[in-house]
């Protein structure tokens, strides 16, 4: 049985989204309950000033404690040099740059054209090759690969572009983001089998939002043309800050209903994922939680893992 | 391009299912809606007596309205001989028999075994036949097809079973209702495969519930394993009152904006189709109108047709 990595981002893009910020006691225990579920891969903060994001200004604790756990791939996101060299103090596995696509959205969410975000890029992966971290991953996270709500349309040849250039960049993994929840599921196919011509597999994640309802769908069929890493956040707590009207992310526990229901493995234990929507009641009073499976509960005969 | 035929069944799945009735005179405007919209086949009543479905009791006005239609193909609803002679009396096109694979649902959907089902679907058959009326469409709607509230699992080889006993029966086309929302995509290509090894190209069509956020999913894996017309109600109106817990009509709009961003063509005008929700407003005050493209709007660049 094939298994898919469930990234599970909630920590960062779930909760950067939000205007208030989760105590970090309540971030701590979600990670807790996360990896007791079977989660190994999380996207836990962003290294950004906290005078931007405060949501994310205990980054340095949360990764600290997320790195208390054997077998945790811990991710956290740097949109600049500055971002890269806190990262790497803190330990983490994995430091994914957002490179958005569309030069609208590159501008309102990292203040630099698409080409400019490239070059940073390729200055934090010399930073990590010079400080003799060879083991952390970079990851571009191809920001607006399905479309724009600024921009509109973003030509599947803008996106192959910019993805030679941060491989020549040096990065290590390459994830196509529908930051607007544009995606459909043609245009997945066709642009997951296009990137593959020009990464091979270093095309490795793909991140949905299900704002138009297509997040399991377009999952699905990026997992049928070879993506063996999905990005999703618990009760799908999120959407991106700076793309207007875009909302939710991928709901976790539903994600891994859905796969476990293609025949899928994730080696997460999904009552136990379910459950764990507690902490977000609990950290986030009065946050929406969303949700299929949680509400309806699995079928009597459902696979489990 | 290959196309999938929408099967719009809000008059009749959708409309049943709830407490108090449509007026007709709105159920009217909600063909001429769909029509206009580009939908050539709607479900639109049972015939079933109206002291057990009053929501129903207009059946002959709107399948009358409905035949006045080019090109529309109307289908109806029944139960049982009496229910098939008035719908060939009123002069629809395509005749549904609910034929429930769990015999648990069976029972309290119609009060007989499946296997007397079967044998009231002959009845159905012979009489279409003695009537003179090869022309009319007699489909085997096998409900409970996936899995069933009150049963739990339905083994597949139970469905192959009843498969085989209405095509002997007569039957014009199969059809598999995931009526309890109990699907996977996994059991839905698997039973897909299963079931056209017995009924070849009579299996012509899938009707999916939402319940667990599958809907979508489903019906995409559905037309990759070569079935040709899905049910959806318009707004995800209805569900089935015998089967506790199931909720949710796959979406019209939604499925088409999942169809035409999959590369395939449904004949259907999506804006004027979500424009068209306003008639449930209407006719349906206070009722909650599910779908994510109505409230979340088309892409700029989406595909249109």
């Amino acid at each position: 049985m094939t298994t898919i990595t469930i990234n599970e981002v909630g920590l960062r893009d779930g909760l950067q989204s939000l205007q208030r910020s989760m105590p970090t006691a309540d971030k701590l225990r979600w990670i807790d309950a996360a990896y007791a579920a079977g989660i190994r891969h999380m996207e836990v903060a962003s290294f950004v000033p906290a005078r931007l994001l405060p949501q994310m200004a205990d980054a340095d604790a949360v990764v600290a404690h997320a790195l208390t756990y054997p077998g945790l791939q811990v991710s956290v996101l740097a949109p600049n040099l500055r971002g890269a060299e806190n990262a790497l103090a803190s330990g983490a596995h994995r430091i994914i740059a957002p490179i958005s696509v569309s030069a609208a959205h590159s501008q309102a969410n990292v203040r630099r054209s698409p080409q400019q975000m490239v070059e940073e890029f390729a200055r934090m992966c010399d930073l990590r090759n010079s400080a003799g971290r060879p083991e952390v991953i970079m990851v571009a996270g191809m920001s607006t690969a399905f479309g724009c709500t600024r921009q509109g349309e973003v030509p599947l040849s803008d996106l192959c572009d910019l993805t030679r250039l941060v491989l020549e960049a040096g990065c290590d993994q390459v994830s196509l983001g529908d930051t607007t929840g544009y995606a459909t599921p043609g245009q997945v196919a066709e642009t997951v089998d296009a990137v593959r011509l020009i990464a091979g597999d270093t095309l490795h994640a793909a991140h949905f939002h299900d704002t138009r309802g297509l997040a399991l769908v377009n999952s699905l069929v990026a997992v049928q043309h070879g993506i063996r890493e999905l990005d999703a956040s618990l009760a799908g707590l999120g959407g991106c800050p700076f793309a207007p009207g875009a909302s939710g992310n991928t709901v976790t526990e539903d994600l891994v209903f859905m796969l476990h229901g293609s025949g899928f493995a994730t080696g997460i234990d999904l009552p136990a994922l379910i459950a764990s929507r507690t902490v977000l009641e609990t950290g986030l009073p009065g946050e929406t939680l969303y949700g299929y499976i949680a509400r309806a509960g699995l079928p009597t005969h459902a696979p489990l893992a």
